[in-house]
């Protein structure tokens, strides 16, 4: 097969630019660090978007929508809050051809709006907890986009609640974390995260407590897929956010708040495409069996019509690719770009000997197999694959995670993969020195890899790696 | 039953705004204009989103996202379209701390940036159609806002398609228009639209024909559900989406676009509400059946919960109210505002008497059905409420539509409801007379009820009303 892409040994950033313009995922828009999410890769989106929103919503938490613009002086409420984001706001000044009396910023997250309907509406301890989610579009000036990593607007759901008390928002906060994040991130997108707690250096801005996972990508870097956050009190306070107690005083509500993004687009790509194109687990994938005709021939139409129907009776989502008209080569190179998880191949030649072939694009092995058995090999094949791909994601993450003593060594184990390296070795002046050297902290972990509640439990593990 | 609302015949416009703050369906937003939609409107929305995402899958459209930000310049392309939008427009002129070099508009549309990649996308006939679809927000700056007919910022969906030929544009805007659109509205929403062409005068901005679903609200008046629209090649023009023909020349493609937005969720209010509050048709409510604990009391518990297994493994979307801590009046009101279609009520007398009560929204009955048969009746009253909301409404509007012979008469019949009247007794100039008065054209009809190619047709009839 001719070379389509960069190698990844070659040029890792370059692949993957290549890739989504080859794979037909993404391009770039015309305000710099926007981006249009072609069909191809917003067919993706969306599986995540249903499969992240059924946990969300088994975890109790309600959709809703809160306005894109959002007063320019909500942001100045939480004091950490405002200088976080400040640098990244996009500015509306003029609204139906008049200059506004105060401008309004684009969301570039919204606790802020949130936290002051969530005060309106909370008056008793009756009325917690409030699980609230959305499902939308934040603005965040990118100095150097990268797209779906960092650009400059974005899709993403964003989950704001408020509970009575700071154990019943953590114990919310890791709820989501793990049964939803978590979860779809290592069984659904296959990439096994490690999951842990942001250093106070990296914390999202106002928030007391932020936990991450992390995901390495097939260069050894890091990505932080998506983040839960504990806020205290703070956002409480600066909106007023408070209930009547079952003992009748007033109490401000704990929050928290959680987010990912069409982020995991860009670690889905880096985690298991390889030099012939993207892969994508079967559970994720939009099309997870592609019907081929090879050529057209004596019946084949027909035996390509009847395999597309048995195998969508079997469950498995379908698409028939019967444009002879243009090569079989330039059609196959496209599927393996695209990652379809499993090809079916169907030519007169292979139908005369009753036999279609599976292609698989995990390991690409290629079989021929008795038409009346490709429905079956077709299931075998994606829940084979959906635990391939994943077990391929952890032995590399593996073979780049190395343990070591002192922060010195984990800045050199960072080159090429993550470091592990005692927290006490590292603490904040080290972290600040890793930082100028272009590694960060990813994450803290427990020595039994648990998650911790804080930075100052003893014997933590840090995990340290160049990071997207 | 304690009036909670202000009745419809006293102040329409007040019960409207009653209804939505007491469902809990939306709050004003921060920035006028906008508004917040609170979980229980939501999820009617994402139940509108479902079953127009499929119908427009079915019609072969892909969904993508394009940016939020569109460059000024853009907009300036196409000329009736720049002054169309020039007047409701956003404009951002800081990003990331600086002065923008041009300012970005905040999207009111897509055709213009979706026009720019459709230009990219297509080289030859091979590529066309090309038919697109994405569900976004987007800005129109509203002087006289109101919630989900008019806000500032809206959810929609947009659909934007490319064909090699008039004809082909014409069939998929109707397409759209009729399998999309008019079905969803007829058969999910209960309201039956009128579906006609829009006068050059109400046409899209840069169209050259603008097909409309009108409904009859609950006053009379008419509401615009959605449009689909020909642009012909004016876009096409203007972005340069050309391909190359079979016969080797280079062509310019015809292009449409077409639109339904939150406006539906006002539309559904009004055109089904009644004094007590909102009135879901059953295929769309995101809760069919609100079971309710009367009292607690020996086995209610169990009984519910039995129930709701029950209704939910026949296929109904159940909610279980269980807070016998709130008193029961006023949480059958709250269940009558927010217009659950069937309420199973259950409490330790009925029970002893092997019953439940079964209250139907639509007409308001009421009767005690033995629990072993309550799945049964549920299951009947959900099927014959979707047509008899349908019906009320198809009723109302035919006892509001009157047919008259000249615009005098029209624009009188407009106060109360609908006129029907020959287009040849109005014309471009009644047209802008009934306007002064506060009337205008919704549409043009041909004779038989079907919907014209222009409004040169001879024997068409117009519809005048009163609209929001």
């Amino acid at each position: 097969m001719a070379r389509v892409l960069t190698p990844r040994a070659e040029d890792f950033p370059r692949w993957y630019q290549d890739l989504i313009a080859k794979a037909k995922l993404a391009d770039n828009g015309p305000v710099r660090g926007t981006m249009v999410i072609r069909p191809a890769g917003y067919a993706i989106w969306e599986r995540m978007q249903a499969e992240m929103d059924a946990r969300i919503k088994a975890a109790g938490a309600e959709n809703a929508y809160f306005p894109l613009f959002i007063p320019e002086s909500y942001l100045k409420r939480e004091a950490e809050h405002v200088e976080g984001f400040s640098p990244e706001l996009a500015v509306v000044t003029h609204g139906g051809g008049k200059q506004l009396a105060e401008p309004v910023v684009v969301r570039p997250t919204s606790e802020t709006v949130i936290g002051e309907f969530m005060a309106k509406w909370i008056d008793s301890y009756r009325d917690l907890p409030l699980l609230l989610n959305q499902w939308a579009n934040v603005v965040r000036w990118e100095l150097r986009p990268r797209i779906f990593l960092r650009t400059s607007e974005f899709l993403w759901q964003e989950g704001h609640t408020a509970h009575a008390t700071r154990e019943d928002a953590r114990a919310y906060a890791r709820r989501i974390l793990h049964e939803a994040y978590e979860d779809l991130m290592v069984n659904v997108l296959g990439i096994p995260v490690v999951v842990g707690l942001k250093t106070a250096r990296e914390r999202f801005a106002g928030a007391t407590a932020t936990y991450t996972c992390e995901g390495m990508m097939g260069d050894g870097k890091a990505l932080q897929l998506g983040t839960s956050h504990e806020l205290g009190q703070n956002f409480a306070k600066a909106f007023d956010i408070s209930y009547s107690s079952a003992e009748g005083g007033r109490e401000h509500a704990w929050t928290t708040s959680w987010g990912t993004s069409t982020r995991m687009l860009g670690g889905l790509i880096m985690a298991h495409g390889d030099d012939n194109g993207l892969r994508v687990p079967p559970k994720l994938a939009p099309v997870q069996a592609y019907v081929m005709i090879v050529k057209d021939g004596e019946g084949v139409g027909e035996a390509a019509t009847k395999l597309c129907d048995a195998l969508r009776d079997a469950g498995v989502r379908v698409a028939l690719d019967d444009r002879t008209d243009t090569a079989f080569g330039r059609r196959a190179v496209d599927a393996e770009l695209r990652g379809y998880p499993v090809r079916v191949e169907l030519g007169p030649r292979d139908l005369a000997a009753g036999n279609a072939v599976v292609v698989r694009r995990t390991d690409g092995s290629k079989a021929p197999v008795p038409v009346a058995d490709v429905v079956g090999a077709v299931l075998a094949a994606l829940e084979a694959d959906q635990q391939a791909l994943h077990d391929q994601a952890l032995a590399f993450r593996q073979s780049r995670t190395v343990e070591v003593g002192t922060l010195a060594e984990a800045i050199e184990a960072a080159a090429t993969g993550w470091a592990k390296v005692p927290w006490s070795e590292v603490g904040v002046q080290g972290e600040a020195e890793a930082n100028g050297q272009g590694v960060t902290v990813r994450c803290l972990l427990r020595a039994d890899g648990s998650v911790p509640d804080s930075e100052d439990e003893p014997d933590l593990v840090a995990i340290l790696a160049r990071a997207y």
